[in-house]
């Protein structure tokens, strides 16, 4: 079996599991810290090397403030979570604004947790402008920007799944998504199962790989 | 009904349509003209106001030299046929290499041609590296690169439709692409009709629109 090197996680649908479940969308975020572990266990088990998870963005933060509290505490306390587990732990995200959350200021550079292994990113006050716009120690002589790019420590990806039924990156690592095969779960983050993440797996195993050759 | 403003069209699958129709796999390219002219058609006919096709890329250049000649000539034929329509033609692509064919080098800069309306730009020679490099007159000072990537005249895109079943971008326009709803089609590109278009049309009117919000 082809197993990707490198999967994408886009977790959408917490706020309409939350509404489907009569709860204010607030509410849904917290469901989804679960899932988060019980992916990256999967990975781990399919020696899966890297896996990044679609945190929040910027253009996220203009939603109501007790969303805005409540998923940037989600993202927190999954990064927390894994603290716990064999990984090595990035997150990427825009830090000169007080949406970036202090707590994870320490995990901007890539940390080592039990024996390492997966390496697991989360994207935090993310924004694939901010990620374009190029670091303060670019060299241009060359004008070629990918190494300067905000996310250059995070790899090509191979495999993005995205929960919640839309059908579009929402500028997930526009970069390193150029040649990625995208599989769409119809069901909200929050319910997750395992099989979600076998029959993507499964999916990926019968895709060609050409990388635009 | 809520129409896309821009589409991105991914013509893929003419080498495997050759192939189930016993031909050699060069021989698909051709066919795929006329859908193309079609597709035009149909955008015109619904005022969608931009349509940008997948020409060939530079990595589509490594492939066999009957192929690239025939997905050359297919790409030319394609420009010339829509000369006669009422268009703004524009072709992105990187022109320093032969591979880049000559007779498309008047197009680089936007052309009118009959009352002109639909912009209709062809991806020719394109690379998503390419791109994401900087133009020459790029000022650095602000080290915002998105106005000086070279498909900087290309809008932001609403609704990308790939033929021939699989599921990425395969490095086509990365900025423009970051919020674009993704709809496949299995067929092949040589066998379009159009209930494609408008079965891509109808779902895409079922989506919701939040640019990342």
């Amino acid at each position: 079996m082809r197993v990707p090197e490198h999967i994408g996680i886009i977790p959408d649908g917490n706020r309409r599991w939350a509404l489907s479940n009569n709860m204010t969308k607030d509410k849904g975020y917290e469901y989804g810290i679960n899932p988060g572990l019980e992916v990256f266990k999967l990975c781990q088990n399919e020696n899966i090397k890297e896996v990044t998870f679609y945190g929040f963005t910027v253009d996220n933060t203009k939603r109501p403030t007790e969303q805005k509290l409540a998923f940037t505490q989600a993202c927190i306390d999954s990064v927390m979570l894994l603290t716990k587990e064999d990984c090595e732990i990035l997150v990427i995200g825009n830090t000169e604004s007080n949406a970036f959350p202090k707590e994870l200021l320490p995990f901007t550079t890539r940390k080592k947790f039990g024996n390492g292994g997966t390496k697991v990113n989360f994207l935090i006050h993310y924004g694939w402008e901010w990620d374009l716009n190029l670091l303060k120690d670019a060299d241009f002589s060359k004008k070629h920007i990918l190494p300067y790019i905000h996310s250059k420590d995070i790899s090509r990806i191979d495999l993005i799944i995205r929960w919640g039924g839309r059908r579009r990156l929402s500028g997930f690592l526009p970069v390193q998504s150029v040649y990625a095969d995208f599989y769409v779960v119809d069901s909200y983050w929050p319910s997750f199962t395992p099989k979600d993440f076998y029959d993507a797996l499964d999916w990926y195993n019968k895709q060609d790989v050409t990388l635009g050759g």
